[in-house]
């Protein structure tokens, strides 16, 4: 068992900031850090670390290799050098793309994450520093910061809001911003951010009247989320006002209103051909859209919009019921990295972008703290066991942008195509940095609190603890093992809680035993209440049976009609080439219901996995033939052969 | 019966017409005429006429209203604007795409295989002759003539071979010209094609040494099919060194050197990832491939080149066998409306492009004539009668682009989302005038000649006569029923030759009655052979049993596992929701793989069909339900609702 220092829990609720104030208490150093009176069911846990087990591995591997890698791959790519030229007056942007300081403004945010979680590597708060100046320099005086419009055309700034991704930079600046001033308590970076967000304000705010603003929404959702976060990070609510007004300002046909017709990708694409509140479903690019979605649910939150609110369940349950992937993926297409339509699932060509998957988690998370029901933690457990994690290979300094359920034992790779293969960068490098902040802020997304007691999401080993000074420590072998200890730390005095724990949608079958001996069978809602006057060292041991599971598809999926996935526990699992019997073709496997399965725990299998073995059978003549499947997370980190989740029946 | 007058039979094989020269022997009307030494098999029948029967009706309608709508739309388009701008030294250039010029060149082209067809619409002639003055006179002095260079961008004449599509818009001229001047015996129209002809010639033809020319390709094949014709139709060796040049050039990386990274789609996509002797499959975007292997095809038919005729045969068994769909549709994803890989063959997501479909209908024929082997006339009619039917309107002014198999019933369809719904014209027209020329120029495809005898390849009633003086009249009620009557309308004195009928691979069983009252039962290849001194009024009388068949997919294609399409003849079917009982939703509908059937003809239903019927369940319950399907050519013509070809089974 390691050594869990029961955590601090520090008194009262968390404060805004104040404008320009000096740092409140900092209660949670994670990226949703709520209004005091924000009127949400559920609130972030205070204080939340990981510290044993399955995610303390990988994001030792995020702190160790992914993130101090950063820096020299922004270096190669060309991220830093145009900084510099804006910060020198130079004309040579580096790059394809206008956007490509968001991948510097994303490393930060995992950087900074990362600085809070622990001391960090040494020398991470040294780049942190470098980067963070690099930035500064890069600014305008007016506050206006994005390299490719201040090198390459500083004549097309704010005239290109389809395409240019200003709004969207800034977003990731702000949230950059504010980790770096949760984490470290300094100000530069946050200070940079207040100063574009203003300016940003000035330009495309609500029009008082008096002085006629653009009238205009960014083509990439993503600074209304952050807008909020800044609001409640300095309390100042007029940051919480402008994120509405990009808000309420979509779906009214602000984009494309002037390009050229050939780059016009249709209102849906950017969550234009409707406003939020009017859509019937998720459509168009995922990742715009789930953003979008994510600071909708911000707002909401703060505002206690019911309408919104309505919306924001109505969509939520399209998506998951009607366009997730077994996985968690989501966004099926590769034509505009967009969700298809209802049950268009295919797994060959799924797109399931890992940023995409990212945004599923932010904004499911936001569900959850919004309206307090399991099912939203539901996703996130399946999106990060599965379609998130598969996006960085177990290294650390491999990626995958785009997350197939299947890769053909003829699989062509063509230069050019979407690849399903792993690599080290990408010309486009939205995902991995996106990973490096998910993976650094994950402690964040475990538990929350209420006026009941305290909420766990997630089974991951570590301490949590809320605001009304519940604090508990989790330990557990998850998702290898079922078995979740958890113990209680402190406890406010003379007053019962409420210790919650999810039981998981897959999960048939549970025992949990609690300090007064009854026998618990019943959830509410898919919670496992315990309510009692807790006292320090008092003990909950839930153990989730983790039979394998060989799941058929829903019937109206016809791209996986017919066939079976192994599951076990949160995990997916995939048949690779490389665990079968030599010369073996995937592509000719077939598998029956009934088939019995063997789980066994293999330490020495991809750093150590719980591996299902079991007997499928070839498709043209029977023949039996052993067969080995591996978390899907898994796949693709030893050779690039053949994968599939979805086995056709015997 | 039709009053079919026996066709004129004109003595000797065609001759090239010589540089300049007057027209010689016209004995071929259609896309392609061979020169006299060209060492392929089979060449097309020297006169062929279709008057009556299924493709009648069809081509009536392209004469009657399809093409004459062309000019109307055309105009509201701005294609002819364009033209009239470049003849005025306007700067105003209309539209979206620097291709557009190549639908006029393309009505012009299906226009004038009308006018050769028959006296044509009144009026066809004359605007025939005015859009051929508005090309004419939009030529530069130089003979460079498109629109988008020559009005709006002149300073990028000839430096975005990529994307600008000038050799492109000259091939579609060229076939033009050719087909003009085939129709009408006018040179018009054809001295403008090789005047551009020969200044791309100048421009980027075979280095002479002396004179440094560009070395480059078109980002979209078309002009080598296009340049092989014009040296058939000339004479002129020039034209046809030209095409070898550029197929021989493609493939070592000439394109997307200079361009934008965010602009280039990778190597494959326009096939310069390897040279076509050396790949292994089918790939990229599919009209960009298959207008390439059409020409390639056209290099081989004239130069008997044996490698590259391997490299043919191994490129199409890849895409029949693997990249094709049922309805002979090709070219399966949206992205990059390309190729997927094998077997990746959605039946929603299909592409299936329109123009796709056409260009494989191009190469599969010259690929017939190459090699004299049925299966690729096989393919032609699967296309013609299914994939590539489908779209256009039966009313003859509204198009399908996109052809896919399946339309669920909560279909979504967002602006700026390829639509499978019918348009009455696109924004890319590329389709409709494609659809156009194909059409009328059908009677080419049905047959084809050779030393011994004559080879129907489809069955359509109408006339069809070889160089060498034979002659038949067919009838037939074709594909609704399987009986085909050929007459000998003309035979050469004094010798034996063969009538050849393809018997379709979809064929279970058929019967012959032949004058000399011998049974046949074998076929060689797929020819049914018959062999004797023909006299004028002899007659074979063949009947194909057109059962209808619940067909499984391959087990490969793992997109539709599990489920039966039904078949009848050529005819793939498809439920649509308009033919069943109110309520029934398609998602819902399973069929047994022994569920009885039955055909019927209904001269009431879609112009005139033969419906299947069946009785399918309800997947929830087994509740059986009576099923409708309907030719899938036939569908989108009444309702926007679901329509599925692959049925999933009970």
């Amino acid at each position: 068992m390691p050594d869990l220092t029961p955590p601090h829990i520090p008194p009262g609720s968390p404060g805004p900031l104040g404008p320009r104030g000096s740092p409140g208490p900092d209660t949670t150093q994670g990226p949703i850090r709520l209004h005091a009176h924000a009127p949400t069911v559920l609130r972030p846990a205070a204080t939340a670390r990981i510290v044993g087990g399955f995610w303390a591995a990988r994001r030792h591997t995020n702190a160790s290799v992914s993130i101090p890698q950063g820096p020299e791959r922004l270096e190669q790519a060309g991220n830093l050098a145009n900084l510099r030229a804006a910060a020198e007056g130079s004309v040579t942007f580096t790059g394809d793309f206008p956007f490509q300081d968001s991948d510097v403004h994303k490393w930060l945010e995992a950087a900074s994450w990362q600085l809070a979680d622990a001391p960090g590597p040494s020398g991470l708060a040294a780049e942190v520093a470098r980067l963070t100046a690099l930035v500064a320099e890069a600014q305008d005086t007016d506050g206006y910061l994005q390299t490719y419009y201040q090198v390459a055309h500083p004549e097309r700034r704010w005239r290109e809001l389809d395409w240019g991704h200003e709004l969207y930079c800034a977003g990731h600046l702000i949230q950059a911003g504010i980790a770096h001033h949760r984490a470290t308590g300094r100000r530069e970076l946050l200070d940079v951010a207040v100063r574009f967000a203003t300016h940003v304000d000035s330009v495309l705010g609500r029009d008082s009247g008096a002085d006629k603003k653009l009238d205009g929404v960014c083509g990439h959702p993503e600074i209304e989320t952050a807008l909020v976060e800044l609001y409640r990070e300095t309390g100042e609510r007029r940051f919480l006002d402008l994120a509405g007004h990009f808000v309420d300002r979509r779906g009214h046909g602000l984009l494309a209103q002037g390009i050229d017709r050939a780059r016009d990708p249709g209102p849906a694409y950017w969550q234009d051909h409707l406003p939020l509140r009017e859509a019937p479903t998720v459509t168009g690019h995922a990742v715009r859209q789930l953003y979008l979605l994510a600071g909708a649910t911000d707002l909401a939150m703060e505002t206690g919009d019911a309408t919104l609110r309505d919306a924001l369940e109505r969509l939520w349950h399209a998506m998951a019921a009607t366009k997730t992937y077994l996985t968690g993926g989501v966004g099926a297409r590769h034509e505009g990295e967009a969700f298809g339509e209802p049950f268009e699932l295919p797994p060959d060509r799924a797109y399931a972008e890992t940023c995409a998957a990212i945004a599923s988690v932010q904004w499911s998370w936001r569900m959850a703290l919004l309206t307090g029901e399991t099912r939203y933690s539901d996703l996130v457990e399946r999106t990060l066991y599965n379609g998130f994690l598969s996006g960085v290979a177990l290294d650390g300094d491999r990626w995958l942008y785009v997350n197939p359920l299947q890769v053909r034992d003829d699989h062509e790779s063509h230069p050019g195509d979407s690849s399903a293969r792993r690599t080290s960068w990408f010309r486009c490098a939205c995902c991995p940095p996106n990973v490096m902040r998910l993976l650094a802020s994950l402690p964040h997304y475990v538990a929350s609190g209420d006026t009941e007691g305290l909420q766990l999401h997630q089974y991951a080993t570590g301490s949590y603890a809320t605001d009304a000074g519940s604090a508990v420590t989790v330990e557990t072998d998850y998702p290898w093992k079922g078995r979740v200890t958890v113990t209680v730390d402190a406890a406010p005095v003379d007053r019962a809680w409420t210790l919650s724990l999810r039981i998981p949608s897959w999960c048939a079958e549970f025992t949990v035993s609690a300090p007064d001996g009854q026998d618990r069978t019943e959830t509410d809602g898919g919670w496992l209440r315990i309510r009692r006057r807790w006292l320090p060292g008092e003990r909950v041991v839930l153990d989730l049976a983790l039979d394998v599971r060989l799941t058929e598809p829903d019937p109206r999926v016809d791209a996986v009609r017919g066939c079976l996935a192994i599951e076990r526990g949160p995990l997916v699992y995939c048949l690779e080439s490389v665990d079968q019997r030599p010369g073996l073709r995937l592509d000719e496997v077939t598998l029956e219901p009934a088939a019995r399965t063997v789980a066994e725990h293999r330490p020495d299998l991809l750093d150590g996995v719980t591996v299902v073995t079991t007997t499928g059978h070839h498709r043209s003549d029977g023949t039996p033939t052993p067969l080995t499947a591996v978390p899907y997370h898994a796949w693709a980190n030893r050779d690039d052969g053949a994968m599939r989740v979805w086995i056709p029946r015997s």
